[in-house]
């Protein structure tokens, strides 16, 4: 299978069916292809002919290739066309995602669309909005089976029957009279069981449940620890309200990864839904422009230091020297840090543990670095005292900046700041001030009877 | 639940039971935990702790979780066990466990653990060895159930029934008498229809499968673009040869995620696996040596254009600014390539577009940083001449690193290297390279009247 072809090729079809006026063609390639592999095609149009194909085909479509879709082809849809056509969109697509479409919306906009369902589905998808996008309530959907412990195999065999839709079934729930959760049967153990044991006996043992408010980094953690297909979501009084599956959590896991790798570097994930010079501009600026103000103090401290530049210009010629190495051995340093912190693998007991060791990898890498750098100094300059200068200032910079790396995350999770935002331009540009008041400060004092 | 707190408790736990010499409530521990936190709780011990419960445990727990921990611990293990303890302890895992708990160890030690394990036992695992790692033929395991399409949904039940061990099935698949995929079947499907259907009615169209070569990060995007549950793995003539599961792919995203983000910083995943400093260092100093190098070339760099600094010492000031900027604007652009080609985003195709943004986008980031910067330099020097060399050079310093930043991922791809690795020190240091020559190049040119 090349997917890269298949999708170049799905996107000069349906540029070729439009131009040609091809309703009936088009409509077919609806039926032939899957809403995710359609929407790769859409995606590489212009944006009139895929306006075009939104109004084009049946709305029941419309909404399962929008739930492919970035976010803002969603908005874009639904601030195009009459509430009532999106509330038949959305009607055709089960709870969750409805409401996952919805979610980007005002909530004077979401009601108007909500407005047009049948009250049922208004009800439901209402419920999945009240709860955060990022938690196991945002994520969760309703479309699960529940049945009272009593019942025999073969009656939640019919239930599911009943039940069964687009989405595949790994659970069958088991609830109380109060619909509060009372355990978990596998799907497959209940295909294999004897028609006439009561379900109950199919119950997992100690099978884990969480709370809607949960964030979904800690929900993807656990279907990772547990090796989990679904989980269910419960409230405070342990009534069962949804069921969070595995393939949303391949979404979140990729999601939060994108997220932390592009706030490590000052932009943002959107980067990966944008394509305008402007936009990306946009998201990549400000962050640029706070490492400019960063710079230009690093500027001010070399300024401060023009006296002993004027004594010693060779001085000037080791400055990315030290900047450069600050940089990368703190950027080094946090990302450890910010993708342990992802992975839930630094607890606040750690964290002396983790200064300790950064304390003394700084050290070692230091060492190694300054050596060289300082042997450099000393050999293309023939100045022995120039070479100390180089290579202690590296030592001081490295270790500061490795520290640096690994204590600012942890820092910015106690305010509750975002571990990954610390690790970017901000940790870099206070590197490069702090290396560059450990140098030059340093050959102003030893180098200031030379010239 | 709180595991950070719970993994904590448990650690002190073992290391409590251990010094009180009880292996009694040792067994009772294993009884009580999930496999995956008794690890969590075991990383935590010192090492003689560590080995001390490694052969206290019974070797089936011991297997499972060996199968929980990083690759260094199983290693240990195995080099300290006798042969047939460590055949014992693959034994009670199922054959693909077995295999990724043998797969980093040398050929000939793998074949002494294999001759000790029953030869139906060896010869799976041995199939599985076959396969890289990293492949979906790697990744698959062998527990299934394959059944012909003519026999009924009850005889495929009862089938299910005896094969239920430790994993949980969503598939049963079709072969036909030669073994060949004949297609999928769902479990929920299956536990809801009617018995006396022959299995084959309940066939799902059009179900993707695998070649066992396939890329595992190919494979973790079709599980994403589908929404899949598991995929069987078949061989060129069509035998199903096994299947991946979701569980395997959820691991596959935080790996391949990780990599990335260690590579862009010139660092390895493993470094959520050491824990010693000298083994962090070891694996950091590499990329920061060649970033040495890189740096004090553009230390050459400024050597070369002396004459210029001496002259105008404040050029100095702004060495920083321009370095930074172009560092920064580099990692930004590359991060969003390197992210694009992980998510499968970027075709051939794309190259040229992806220049001719990042053209765009350089030029404006440049154009703001430029104009701030150069009035900065401007205002605080009373040298507009000084301002105009820094505007400049900070605008043709952006556009190259953001160019830079987005095609050379793209040419390390082409060339079958990893796109990742571009972004980390490499380009940070080329981009020093480049700013540098422009700036100073600028400031002799246009500052040689001035002094």
């Amino acid at each position: 299978m090349n997917h890269q072809n298949d999708k170049q090729r799905l996107a000069e079809e349906l540029h070729r069916l439009l131009r040609r006026n091809d309703p009936a063609a088009l409509a077919e390639l609806l039926d032939e292809h899957h809403p995710a592999d359609l929407a790769q095609g859409f995606v590489e149009l212009p944006p009139d002919e895929q306006e075009q194909l939104l109004t084009l085909w049946p709305t029941a479509q419309v909404a399962e290739l929008l739930s492919e879709l970035a976010e803002h082809f969603t908005e874009g849809y639904f601030e195009s066309v009459h509430p009532s056509v999106a509330a038949r969109a959305l009607g055709e697509v089960p709870a969750d995602e409805a409401a996952d479409l919805l979610f980007d919306l005002e909530e004077d906009e979401q009601e108007v669309i909500l407005n047009h369902l049948p009250s049922a589905e208004a009800i439901a998808v209402r419920k999945l909005l009240r709860h955060d996008e990022d938690t196991a309530g945002g994520r969760m959907g309703l479309d699960f089976v529940s049945v009272p412990p009593t019942v025999s195999v073969e009656q939640a065999q019919q239930l599911i029957t009943e039940s069964i839709g687009e989405e595949r079934h790994v659970h069958c729930y088991l609830v109380d009279d109060s619909a509060r959760f009372a355990g978990v049967v596998f799907i497959d153990r209940l295909a294999a069981a004897d028609h006439e044991l009561p379900i109950g006996k199919l119950r997992e043992d100690d099978y884990p449940t969480v709370l809607p408010e949960l964030d979904q980094e800690d929900l993807a953690a656990l279907f990772q620890r547990y090796d989990l297909l679904a989980i269910p979501v419960v409230d405070e009084t342990g009534v069962l309200l949804g069921e969070v599956t595995v393939d949303d959590i391949l979404e979140v896991i990729r999601e939060e990864a994108s997220e932390d790798i592009f706030k490590m570097v000052g932009s943002s994930d959107e980067e990966l839904e944008v394509r305008g010079a402007f936009s990306v501009v946009r998201l990549r600026l400000p962050w640029l422009l706070i490492c400019l103000a960063g710079a230009l103090l690093s500027g001010a401290i070399i300024h401060l230091f023009s006296y002993a530049l004027e004594k010693v210009v060779t001085l000037a010629a080791f400055i990315p020297v030290i900047t450069a190495m600050g940089g990368n051995a703190g950027l080094q340093s946090s990302t450890v840090v910010v993708r342990n912190l992802a992975l839930g693998k630094v607890e606040p007991v750690g964290i002396l543990r983790t200064v300790l060791r950064e304390l003394r990898v700084g050290l070692l890498l230091g060492f190694f670095s300054g050596i060289i750098a300082g042997g450099v100094a000393w050999i293309m300059q023939g100045n022995p005292m120039l070479g100390l200068v180089v290579g202690m200032a590296m030592v001081g910079a490295i270790i500061v900046a490795t520290l640096m790396g690994a204590v600012m995350p942890l820092v910015f999770k106690k305010i509750g700041a975002d571990p990954a935002v610390a690790s970017g331009p901000f940790i870099t540009t206070a590197n490069d001030m702090i290396g560059l008041t450990i140098y030059l400060g340093l050959g102003m004092l030893l180098l200031k009877h030379l010239s």
